[in-house]
């Protein structure tokens, strides 16, 4: 069986490797040897190869073509509506008379939407979602962000180091734009977990940022340990300025969430080490496992206090952990990921940065209106007795049951297949099983030049229309193979079990 | 008079100076010394110190204070919807619709809105806007792109070849991005016009690429002469790689409408030179002057034909010019600013490098949904007979024979006053007056260390409430001096009259 299956394979690798080798037109003013080389060499595995695949295979389908399958799962990427799950009433109902303010006179409209549609237009220019906003984002739903996070940590926030997003990854991406400095003696670092969402790795290189790579360990359900951080910096430490390091919590693709104590421990590593902490929070309502709880590095920094704590005169030299933390409309149970609008908190962040990154955003005008609507419909939703609390909450109690429910279902089907294992899913929307592939099969992909978990993955979509990210994306140790796919369809592990018997 | 403006000015100037001068705590991991030196560095006057005072005047304003006005006048941006002109339905219905398709139940909505919608959420994942799409936008919504352009020009367009882009503004930056190789022995560098609109410089200086300028002239109505083109390259060329030139047609902040004669006169010297051409064409629904017609450099270029002509095998080496036209849903009737929607159309562009580009953007996953839908609405308006067709007609007719209207009253007011001369405004939405200022304010400002023209625009501000650009921020001939203010309003004109006579 492996023999047809890599007999196919040859076929599709040589599809893919075609676009990284083939002779680019030296014609072109703009060529693929002159362009920026950092955009050349990055990589997005999320939408890699295997998902472009994916999207031709749908054309197929679509043009009549017969396959072992009828349709395309995108088990690659967290998008919930895709998978059908529905979206909140209350977002889109605000959505949508913000876009339409003709519908608030709507005899069903209830009493609340009307009232926090009020309160947006009159924030916006000329009471309209068409206007620029301000470059930070709309005043109110800033204010609105800073009283989430006071009610998330029982601690102070200040709307004014809010600054809203076209989703949370552009907010990243403006984060570590700013570590850049072709200037620099040595380059300059930042310390990323492997495995990794690869919106880390292709935006360092993107920026000339070098990636400091601290191992989790698969072992200990992928823990986050302080003797790895160690032994990752002090081997970078020669080279490189490392200057941040990123912590994924709940993890992605690795779904672990942190405890209190490993939270701790990673603060006093970065206040040690002189690191800026880019905390990637975005799955902070995504907690399945009940014994695990979500604490923000904020809270947890500023309850360590003693040298942690916040200091109000920049003058005085005592030092203090500088960290963005992130939140995304696109997880949690909105799931509004096409709607594209996040936002970055900056704790104890010098003053004179967060001004030269507003005016550096500036020049992109204003993250879109309607996302930040969603933002705020997110962050401010309807409190107990208003009219639409009640349909709220079972729709977000539904949701968030639900994708409980599947996590342990998912991790328990997967550990239950040959030749595959899964740690926990505590948090976030995704499993990233161990795969032991048959070495026939690694020495395939060896002679193909692609990874053995890309070979195995590609041929999964081949094979049964699902189309997963192979851990080779994210990074992972040295001779481990895994695939990360979303929590959401049982129908996934059906055909994934078949698969693995037909690889066998 | 002027004594007592500039007393007053040295407050408001060291307020701002403060911003660039003060120190940064060195305590900071990440400050103001040690980051990204290009973002440092970069400036975007469009939302420079002016603007940012007139956020600070409108929050003392709100707190009560008492000034000589009452309301800041934001002059400073073509922003349509902030002040008053009305959004347009058929947008409006469609966007409302799409985010809760519950509304299409509605008897009074219009059936082709609920055809429309509903041919765009059939390519949607999960028939939802709340999931991600394609990382270069929705295909039907592309599709409905090139026929726009089809239409437009007479000529073929594929939509494999439209970018859809969180507004025109991230469109360009990804191009000009693409340009970036620290790589390159020479400085690679990038022609633009002087005035220009300052994304361009600020993005420039953002990914390190020179800024090779070309005036244009005031004299001739901001005209673009080739003389000057061949001045600006021979003189660049020993010291910098230069491989593209921008042009804005219509122009901003200059307001000209480039004829055909001219953009073939550019394209023949981009062919000549090897110049990958950016056409900022988000104004080409914003055509003033009867005598003036809006060309679009594809059109020419494909109708010159000979070496212009495109080209279906890569590996043939005649030279193609390489182009890339931008089109924004801010602009226009539209004025859908806040929205952030845009698009790129690259014609004759190497495949392999809008390969690279597609897995640049794909890294922030995809533009916003509900911006995509907009610009759906925009570029595929209802047809005569179609029962929004005639709403929509009145709409967007009586918003741009206003602007037609306002563009001539206002070069004719600002032509009357004194000190104040204005070219004609035969597009676009900005008039660009040059000012004369007396030798006592030149001078003052230069011991302020300031622009005479911000010096200007920062005490028109203060006196009037008015926010405007000065000239300086766009690029000007050495000793003159100008601003940029959007042509909606004609109480901007008496305000400025009675400022000019206090000044004098």
């Amino acid at each position: 069986m492996i023999l047809v299956l890599i007999k196919k394979l040859e076929v599709t690798s040589a599809r893919y490797l075609s676009v990284t080798t083939r002779r680019s037109s030296m014609a072109h003013v703009l060529n693929y040897n002159n362009m920026n080389p950092h955009i050349r060499s990055m990589e997005f595995a999320v939408r890699g190869p295997i998902v472009i695949r994916g999207e031709q295979l749908e054309h197929e389908l679509k043009n009549g073509q017969i396959k072992s399958f009828s349709s395309i799962v995108r088990a690659n990427i967290g998008d919930a509506h895709d998978m059908g799950q529905k979206p909140i009433t209350w977002i889109r109902q605000i959505l949508a008379c913000a876009s339409f303010p003709e519908f608030l006179k709507l005899s069903y409209i209830p009493h609340d939407v009307k009232t926090h549609v009020e309160e947006i237009l009159a924030d916006c220019g000329g009471k309209s979602i068409g206007a620029y906003t301000k470059s930070a984002g709309i005043e109110c739903i800033r204010k609105h962000c800073a009283n989430y996070i006071m009610e998330r940590d029982g601690i102070q926030a200040d709307y004014n180091n809010i600054i809203i997003s076209n989703g949370a990854s552009e907010a990243i991406r403006n984060i570590l734009k700013l570590f850049a400095n072709d200037q620099s003696p040595k380059q300059v670092g930042v310390m990323i977990p492997i495995p990794q969402y690869p919106l880390y790795s292709a935006s360092l290189n993107e920026f000339n940022l070098a990636q400091i790579k601290y191992y989790l360990d698969e072992e200990r359900n992928w823990g986050l340990s302080i003797d790895e951080l160690e032994r990752a910096i002090n081997e970078a430490k020669s080279k490189y300025d490392v200057k941040a390091i990123c912590v994924i919590n709940p993890g992605n693709p690795t779904a672990q969430v942190l405890t209190r104590q490993n939270i701790e421990e990673i603060i006093r590593f970065a206040h040690k080490n002189k690191l800026f902490i880019l905390a990637d929070e975005v799955y902070q309502k995504n907690i399945h496992d009940p014994n695990s709880k979500f604490f923000s590095f904020k809270k947890v920094m500023k309850e360590l206090g003693g040298d942690y704590k916040n200091y109000k005169d920049i003058s005085v030299l005592i030092y203090s952990v500088e960290l963005a933390s992130f939140f995304s409309v696109s997880k949690g149970y909105m799931g509004e990921c096409g709607i594209r609008s996040g936002y970055a908190e900056l704790v104890n962040v010098d003053p004179k940065v967060i001004e030269a990154l507003v005016k550096m955003i500036s020049a992109r005008l204003c993250a879109n209106s309607l996302g930040q609507i969603a933002l705020d419909a997110a962050v401010n939703p309807p409190k107990q007795g208003d009219p639409s609390y009640e349909q709220w909450l079972e729709e977000t109690t539904s949701i968030l049951s639900s994708m409980k429910e599947r996590a342990s279902l998912v991790q328990e089907a997967y550990s239950a297949l040959e030749g595959i294992s899964c740690s926990p899913i505590q948090g976030a929307m995704y499993a990233m099983p161990k795969i032991e592939l048959p070495i026939k099969a690694i020495k395939k992909a060896q002679t193909l030049n692609v990874q053995p978990d890309f070979f195995y993955g590609m041929q999964m979509l081949e094979e049964t229309g699902i189309c997963t990210v192979p851990g080779s994306g994210f990074g992972q140790r040295e001779g481990t193979y895994h695939f990360r796919c979303k929590i959401f369809l049982l129908l996934l592990l059906k055909k994934c079990n078949k698969y693995q018997k037909k690889l066998r």
